[in-house]
């Protein structure tokens, strides 16, 4: 039997741990937020796209009336989305940034063969276990925000010269990674560079994404030619981590409606991808008695209302984000052909599975159901099976959760969307931390997280890392 | 209070005529048919395209197997569809063939400043009044057939050569016309020749109409190019016609499904055409709660589902031919926003009037109905009227009908679509007679009238003007 949702994405909170057993306390450091702010704005310079707010009334007023304005000007400056492609020229500066920045704290720096970046920061111990990772990713989608990806990149770069200005040290190695091409929107796989990784997929598939709009630019060209082919194999067997802890931007709305600081990932959703095609007949829409039709429109407009109500049933999350139709379409014309995409969530394999053959026992009988009927035929797309993220890494997070915001102050959650900590979870103990962003919007230029949770989600970083290094030195001693 | 009808295109059968009353007999005079499908399948020469059945099957054979069959090639030559837009270089062959063709027959032809061609059989009475016409279209769809409109054409045409092979003559001059770009597949505007002759458009915004492709072709320089802006004015003032009669296929499987021969038509449906607009906010679909969204595609599947049941309590019909969604959509982002058109046809303009209404009613609380709502606009595109043909055209067309294919060979029939007779209607006594063609299939390369029911109907024409010529005569003394 599986547990009552109140949503498809809300986890159950696991029994509050008694706080003798699990709470060690704050380190005693704290992150300079001003400094994350700065520099999360500053790098945002290699991509900066679509201004919003005050950003976009700005272009509408002349260049003096601007210059009248500091405030407004430097207010204004970070309004904006983002638009920085994997591996475009942007991409390529802000992972040069990132390299030198890294350098600079003493870091280990490598790349592998594609072009995710690791920065190892020594230990006390000096032991050649892997390294604790904090990672995400730096590049953006074409009409994306400052946070995603972003956040988790730079909070993992303030942990680093956090415990540098201090002169504080973990006993493991423990570093930042920047996974190249999470968002899939350029060379079109999302993850695809963690996968790799994790040996989800061969690189040689990888390498030969090419560009959504020029073919001549693969993944392998675009890395070449900016110089970013590493001489370590892609691969979590030669280049091993311990852990992985990603902060990230919940893309959601629950931490924000709900009022919380802090969201402790748990897992992440299974999820189902199809592809619906309904066959009918063009036909002239005013001499077409219904009785005659084989009309495809009006089969998948049945079909994705039909999705949704099934869906709720089992609180699970259907979506149409894409319906085709051929091309030369017309008001009075009935159409030949229509498809629609279909995209079934819920934190349990057997939900998503149930939802998904009720669905189409339900598309069944829609396509018999009209006039003389349509024929319907589907693809599977993607079949992701619901993820459990590690219960160790869940644990630190969740006791630097509690102390951090207190117990009533953070969710646990499960992530809706796809992350590289999907891959790593594969390969190592991972867990995500979920900060609120305004709205739950997400992939949008006015994705936005305020600087005081950017600073929560970072402190939450720091204290988890810290204490899985404990952790690690516990369980090997 | 309405008359119920069984389809939204089926008529009442008038009250039967008694026949002492009406029935004159037929002319004695019979329509060459192996001339007229001769004739109409050696036009198609100029246009012929998208083979179909043998004849696509005969791309993939070489030209040595074809060569061993006369007869497959021979039939297989008819089995195309038509690409001969208004006005192209194969739209210019087929007219100058029609002017050619009339002129040999002794018909006095002009051309009016839209290019329409009036071909006129002078009559026994060598009367100043308008002639007694037969009209309707040669151009096509891109992806249309061998008898939209062609056979119209090619029935007028042997209505004249028949008449003038037996010696026989009208009282009346009697005449075929070929309408200018009656499909708006090229210049976008369907009619748009007889409706500037009828006085329901200006030239000028006729001519100004540009190629969907080629926005340096307009009427008035494709009119020019090929020499056919004709010396007397597009006005049905200046250039009237006494009745007209328009043979054409139903475009739809009323009279194939119940076995009947002829449609006679009392007028033509009213519709209406709108465009809803629905936004909402894009949103991760795996992120994003079912209550936290504002789902544009979710909403247009409900609106279309909602449409079609409103339309079916009422007899009408209701029809969407295209979807939008933004550019760039994607399986897991819900899009901000999404349309589509809604075309609602019932033969009585009140019908129409009251299910536009109520659909727009319940897209209303559709709007709101779903997560957090979505923002709902519409447009009416076009508001169309119910049209009545005249009842005497009627009635001779009725008799012909009985005489030709017995009170039970012909149904009373709605038309669904436009006709260049609906814009006739404006300014003369008009109406049509129906066909059956193959599975009501139309605008599509396969549609498809037997040499039979295209026989059929060129005599019930013949008969309908001849009788219609006594009307005048005896109205006139």
């Amino acid at each position: 039997m599986l547990p009552p949702t109140t949503t498809a994405i809300r986890s159950w909170r696991p029994p509050k741990p008694r706080s003798s057993l699990f709470t060690r306390g704050l380190s005693g450091l704290t992150i300079n937020s001003g400094r994350l702010m700065e520099t999360l704005h500053q790098t945002c310079q290699w991509g900066a796209a679509h201004p919003y707010g005050k950003s976009r009334d700005s272009h509408h007023r002349t260049i003096r009336a601007l210059a009248d304005s500091h405030a407004a000007k430097t207010s204004a400056a970070t309004e904006t989305g983002m638009a920085r492609l994997a591996l475009d020229d942007d991409d390529a500066r802000v992972r040069r940034w990132f390299a030198s920045e890294t350098e600079k704290l003493g870091c280990h720096n490598t790349t592998d063969q594609m072009g995710n970046m690791f920065a190892r920061q020594a230990g006390s111990l000096g032991s050649p276990a892997p390294m604790t990772a904090m990672g995400s990713h730096l590049d953006t989608q074409p009409r994306g925000g400052r946070y995603d990806g972003i956040l988790g990149v730079m909070a993992a770069l303030e942990v680093l010269r956090t415990l540098k200005d201090k002169g504080r040290k973990t006993k493991y190695d423990l570093g930042a990674i920047n996974w190249t091409n999470e968002e899939g929107a350029r060379f079109p796989k999302s993850m695809v560079s963690s996968a790799v990784w994790s040996g989800s997929i061969p690189l040689e598939d990888a390498y030969s994404l090419a560009d959504i709009f020029n073919p001549q630019a693969t993944m392998e060209s675009e890395l070449r030619r900016h110089g970013f082919i590493g001489d370590i194999p892609c691969s979590s067997n030669a280049n091993p981590i311990g852990a992985h802890f990603e902060l990230h931007i919940e893309q959601g709305p629950i931490l924000e409606d709900d009022g919380k600081k802090l969201g402790v990932v748990q897992g992440a959703q299974a999820y189902k991808w199809l592809t619906v095609t309904v066959n009918g007949r063009d036909a002239h829409t005013g001499t077409t008695p219904m009785a005659a039709r084989r009309d495809p429109i009006l089969a998948v407009a049945k079909m994705i209302a039909a999705s949704n109500a099934i869906a709720r049933e089992s609180d699970a999350l259907a979506s149409t984000g894409i319906i085709k139709i051929p091309p030369g379409s017309s008001t009075n014309t009935l159409a030949s052909q229509a498809s629609f995409s279909l995209d079934i969530r819920h934190p349990h394999d057997d939900v998503v599975a149930g939802v998904v053959s009720r669905c189409l026992e339900s598309f069944k009988q829609i396509a018999a159901g009209d006039g003389k009927g349509v024929d319907i035929s589907w693809t599977l797309d993607t079949d992701s099976p619901a993820i459990k993220f590690d219960p160790e890494c869940i644990k630190v997070v969740q006791q630097s959760a509690d102390e951090l915001v207190g117990p009533d102050g953070w969710l646990p959650l499960t992530s809706g969307a796809g992350h590289d900590s999907v891959e790593t979870n594969k390969r190592c103990p991972t867990t995500m931390i979920f900060v609120p962003c305004r709205n739950g919007v997400s992939h949008h230029p006015e994705e936005y997280c305020s600087p005081e949770d950017c600073a929560i989600g970072t402190q939450a970083l720091l204290e988890a890392v810290l204490k899985y290094d404990e952790l690690r030195a516990t369980k090997d001693n």
